[in-house]
This record gives structure tokens, C-alpha cells and sequence, in this order.
């Protein structure tokens, strides 16, 4: 019983974590609600019932299949699923004339045959990569229209009017999902991508900034640091969520600050960079442990130009996240990446002159891994800036 | 003309290259063009026509969306759709049934509330992540059985049947899948993923292996080396497609080599450790280019000992990928640790001592770095042997 209990109250505090942390999912929720409503009168009141007939019933099916949480989404899988059930019916139904002539007994046999052709076909065409991103739901809703149709045993003209039927509460369906999810509330793809690849700048900036402070502040023997936020740079990471936003957000119309033809593959360039930094970042948390950090006399010697550099890298992210936000092209991130780029090189004089005099060669190596590593994400900012 | 010609022959191509790529692909498509084919009887045939009515039609829907390239997939979907469809069905005629007692004016109110209830709860509860990882097609399959059912508009007998029917059609497109995917040239999630990660280890050892030997390679000025295989880590590093294949392995009962609750996360550990591998590789690549290898005298001073360690952790690596696929613990893979162990405090060592002489430090933290990384390396594996 106090299992129960507290499986419960942990469902509860999910369930409002969720929620605070994205109320846009709870709004989500409810639009589906609204929208299988809405949808529901096509089958529930007589009148448009005896239209429709049983077939109403695709339309319930296409709200609760088709509706995303995003527009794009929504609209992709709404196209995909009309334009292949109109293509699928117009086959299915050829294919169901081409039986008939065929004879009585030829006819099972045949229909037979082109059905298992067409899956087969379909089925492999499905495995193609640029058919996975985009494609895939229409291709899997041709199948399902072609067998129904081509199989159903009726008369001719009675599959006419199923086929009729069926795109028609199907488009119903569809567009009762794209309007809502465009006019209620609406997740654009786009849009989604945007923020979160100028909020990942952003947080690169922060990161790189509080490695600095915390690796230039001389730690005791042995102390080993926690760094919290570094675990921020692990949703950084996540490329596989960019990439299919990018695939939802071709779908959209203009909308806001963007056209339709908005490069969103520039998007992913500049995320495939900013996993480049992130990586240098994991690289550089383990030299936050004691053990690790070197002799901190030379840590002290670059300290101030490697705090110059890296303070600059990081106003300039910040700035290039800003850019990216407001889609201005500032000239202050420029400034500050000349700055980096400046201080970058006298890093690595001073690297090279200075420290001729050292002999403990392992408790140089940490420092000038870390410079180095720190010279990479300058590089790498300088790269951003470029896109 | 000429355009349309070659997009032809690229799409041959493609085709003819996914098809020896992995053949299974094809017999994927073969077994669903089968299923669906086999399904179709249940709607073709007048006597079982009879028998099941439009509702037959759910089988051959079901066999489209729930047949899946592996096993685990296929019956994941199949058990979510037929549990929830049977679950959603016992609600749905309950809440029909409710609302038939309200009387005529409230009962198309009360059913709206309800449609619009559930669909707004399941739809936040596919928000849970570890809903979303397991039982998202379920869940989804519940909204819209609850609303068919409850939305029908049938008398409280013809709800009960109509539900009876869905679930039995539904039952047996489900297992016609199951079925024929297990018995048919089946593809167990299980397996794969048992040898990607096996393979990755691998690649891992082949591409270290490459690496030290290229690197050690003393390189004209101004030469730059084309690593070609080096872009196989990136295949390494495709992290999604284990965790997919992890949660359907767990759907999958006992086969071959495998028992069903086979410790399949203690291979995303592994997995997990291989990125981990292979990020440094990525690092390493870029010390391949002469400007940034460092003096030839110290690389060819750690030469020795930094190329024993690596082979034996490579070799370790090796083992370790055979001892997985074979499911044998081999013992020397622990020698092969223990060798590269001994030769990485040899290799800090020198590096500590014999380099004091060394004055031009930016020649000397390339190869710094490229030690430490490959002791990293070695560290790895070494967990990589624990688990």
C-alpha cells in the first residue's frame, strides 16, 4: 500500500514537473481534445452520419493520427496522409477494375498479386533515407488505402464512392488538425529550432565562462570540484531532436520572422558546431579535478591571457546567440572574435617562450591541453560567425 | 529528359545498393507483402466477410501499422495495440453506457466530455518520457478506440459487439504479424544490437590500430594524411539506434543465445563507453596533420612505448568485442589490460623524465596530448572489461 502511495505521489510530481516546465505541453493536450471533439460531430449526429456512413469514422482516426505537437509536424503528416490516400485510391481502384476484367475465378488471384506487390515495393522503398525523414507516414498510409480499397469485394462503383469517401473524411480530418494546431496556440517546428539552437550558444557561453573562473581559482590538494551546470552541456548533445525539427519545420508555411524556404539547414551547421565546442567542454570538465590541473604556477602565468581569450569567445557566443535571436547581424560578436583571436595567438607565444624554463613536463602537459582545447573552441567560435 | 534519366538511375542504384547493403531489408518487404496478402483473405472471402463485417478491415490495418522490421518492434506494437484496444473498449462501452442513462439531450454532451477527457489525458501521459519510450503506440491506440467506441452512436448491444469485433480483428492482424515475424526469417532487435556493439568494439580496436600507425609514420612537411576509414567512428557514435533497439529487445521473448530477461542495458553501458572511445578519437584525427603532430624526435622517442600500449588496448579491445559475440569470458583480453596498463605508466613516465631536455613546448603538447588521449583510450577499455 505505501508502495501505491508513493508510485502516486511520484506520478503526481512528474506530471506537474511536466507541466511547469512546458505549459505549452498541457495546451497541447487540450487541443487534441478539442479537435477529436469537433471531429466527433461528423459521426455522431445523424444528418452528417448518413453522408458518411461508417467512413466518418477515418476522420476520428486521421485527428488522432495525424495531430503533433508541433505545426510542421501536423501539417507533413496531414499531406503525407491525403496525397497518398488520393494516389493509393486512384491505383486501388484501377487495380480493382483490372481484377474484374479478368473473370471470376482470375480475379482473387490477381488482386492478390497486386496487393502483395505493392507492399512489397512500398515496404523497401520505406527503408530509403530521405524517403525515412520525410516520406515515411505517406508511404505507410499508401499500403493501408490500396489494400483496403483494391481488396474490399465490392462492385465497381460502390469502390468508387469508398474510395471517395475515404480522401474526403480524411482531408476533413486532416484539416481539422492543421487548423487547429495552427490557429489554437500554435508549436511552430521552426521557430523551436530557432530558440533552441541561440539558447545553446548561450549556455556554450555560460559553461565556457564558469570553466575558466573555476579553473583559474587555485584549488588545495586534493580538492576535487563539483560543477553543476556542467551537466548542461549534455542537452547540448541532443543532435537528434535539432535534425527532426529541421525535417517538421520544412513543412511550414511562412510564419512570424521566417518565409517558407528559411534555410534550416544552415540551422543544423551551425549545431553540428556547437556539438564540436560541447565535446571540448566534456574534454576540459576532468581537468576541474586537483590531480589533473597541473603545477598552478603556470596556470597563473596564461591565466591572465587565457581569461582574456576565452571571456571574448564567450561574449562573443553570447552575442552570436543574441544574433541569431533577434536576426540582426551585430558587429560587436566580430570584435570580440578578433579579440580572441588576438589573444589566441599571444597564448601561444607566451606557451612557447615562457615556459622554456619549466622542467616538470606532466604538470605542463594539463595546462597546455586545456590551452589548447580552449584555442579550439576559439576556433570553433570564429567558425559560428562565419555561418 | 536527360535529368529525369539519371534520377532513374540513381534511384537503381540506391535500391541495388540498400538491397546488398543488407538483404534481410528485402525479405522484410517480402514478409509484409506476405502478411498483408494472408490478411486480406479475412475481407476477400464472403463467409469471414460475414463473419467480421467492415471490422475485418482492422485486421489488414493493423497488419500495415504494427508489421516492423525486428521482432521486438512488431510485437511491442502488436501487445500495446491489442492491450490498450482491449482496455479502451471496456472504458468506452462503459462510458457509452453512462451517458445513454443521462437520457436523449445530455447523453451527446456527457459523451463529448468524455472524448474530450481522455483525449487530453493520454495525450499528456505520452509526454512521459518512459511512456514515450515503451508505450507511446498504446496509449495512442487507446484515444482512438475509446472515441470510436464511445463516440459510435450505436445502441448499448451493437457498442458491446462493435468492440468485441475491433478486438478480435485486431487480435488477429497482431498475431498474424507476431507470427510471421518470428517464424519467417526473423530479425531479433536482441541480436543486433548484441552485434553492433560487438562489431564497434571492432572497428574501435581496427581504427586505434590505424591511427598509432599513422601517427608514428613520420610525415613530410607540409603533408597532410586522408585518413579514410576514420570516418567509421562516426557510425560508432549513432547512440539512438541502440537505445531503440534495447527497448525492443526487452519486448522480445528467449531466442537463440538469449534468455528473456537478458541484461540488455548492460549494453548501453558498453555502447556508452564506446562513444566515450570514439569522441577521442575524434580528437586524434586532427593530430594527423603534420602542423599539429609535434616534433618528430619526441614522437619517435615515446614511439615504442606508446605504440605497445596502444596495440595491447587495442588488442584488448578486440577480445573483448569476440568475448561478447561468443558470450565467453576470455582471460586474455585481462592480459592484454594488464600489458597496456604497465606500458601507460611506462609512457608517463617518460614523458616525465626524458623530456626535461625538450625546450620548444608547442612541439611538445601535440604529442602530449595525443598520449594523454590514448591513455584516456586505455583507461576506457579497461572499464570497458568490468562490465
Amino acid at each position: 500500500a505505501k508502495d501505491f502511495k508513493e508510485k502516486v505521489f511520484e506520478i503526481c510530481r512528474m506530471t506537474k514537473n511536466i507541466a511547469e516546465d512546458d505549459p505549452r505541453k498541457v495546451v497541447h493536450s487540450l487541443k487534441v481534445g478539442l479537435a477529436i471533439s469537433l471531429v466527433s460531430l461528423f459521426y455522431y449526429y445523424q444528418p452528417l452520419y448518413e453522408n458518411f456512413g461508417l467512413s466518418a469514422m477515418w476522420a476520428v482516426m486521421t485527428v488522432v493520427v495525424v495531430f503533433e505537437y508541433t505545426v510542421g509536424a501536423t501539417l507533413g503528416k496531414g499531406l503525407n496522409r491525403t496525397l497518398a490516400t488520393f494516389m493509393a485510391g486512384t491505383l486501388g481502384v484501377g487495380a480493382h477494375y483490372l481484377a474484374s476484367l479478368a473473370g471470376e475465378k482470375a480475379e482473387p488471384i490477381l488482386i492478390g498479386f497486386f496487393v502483395f506487390l505493392q507492399a512489397a515495393i512500398v515496404s523497401f522503398i520505406r527503408f530509403f533515407p530521405k524517403v525515412k525523414a520525410r516520406y515515411d507516414y505517406g508511404f505507410l498510409t499508401f499500403i493501408l488505402t490500396f489494400s483496403l480499397i483494391s481488396v474490399s469485394g465490392f462492385r465497381d462503383d460502390e469502390v468508387l464512392e469508398m474510395a471517395h469517401k475515404r480522401l474526403s473524411t480524411i482531408f476533413i480530418g486532416g484539416s481539422a488538425c492543421v487548423m487547429i494546431s495552427i490557429f489554437v496556440c500554435p508549436v511552430w517546428a521552426g521557430e523551436e529550432l530557432h530558440y533552441s539552437i541561440a539558447i545553446n550558444l548561450e549556455k556554450l557561453s555560460d559553461l565556457l565562462q564558469a570553466f575558466v573562473c573555476r579553473y583559474f581559482t587555485t584549488l588545495e590538494e586534493g580538492d576535487s570540484v563539483n560543477f553543476p551546470c556542467m551537466e548542461a552541456y549534455k542537452s547540448i548533445l541532443n543532435s537528434e531532436i535539432s535534425e527532426s525539427l529541421a525535417n517538421f519545420a520544412k513543412w511550414e508555411p511562412g510564419h512570424g520572422k521566417f518565409k517558407f524556404h528559411h534555410p534550416w539547414d544552415q540551422y543544423l551547421k551551425i549545431g553540428s558546431l556547437t556539438h564540436q565546442c560541447a565535446y571540448r567542454m566534456e574534454a576540459l570538465e576532468q581537468y576541474l579535478n586537483s590531480n589533473t590541473q597541473g603545477s598552478s604556477e603556470i596556470r597563473s602565468m596564461i591565466q591572465e591571457v587565457s581569461l582574456e581569450m576565452t571571456m571574448e569567445s564567450s561574449k562573443a557566443l553570447k552575442e552570436l546567440g543574441l544574433s541569431i535571436k533577434t536576426m540582426t547581424r551585430s558587429s560587436s560578436a566580430d570584435i570580440h572574435i578578433a579579440n580572441s583571436k588576438a589573444a589566441s595567438k599571444r597564448l601561444k607565444s607566451l606557451l612557447q617562450s615562457s615556459l622554456r624554463e619549466e622542467t616538470d613536463l606532466l604538470s605542463v602537459i594539463p595546462v597546455g591541453t586545456v590551452a589548447s582545447l580552449l584555442i579550439d573552441i576559439t576556433d570553433f567560435t570564429e567558425k559560428l560567425s562565419d555561418c
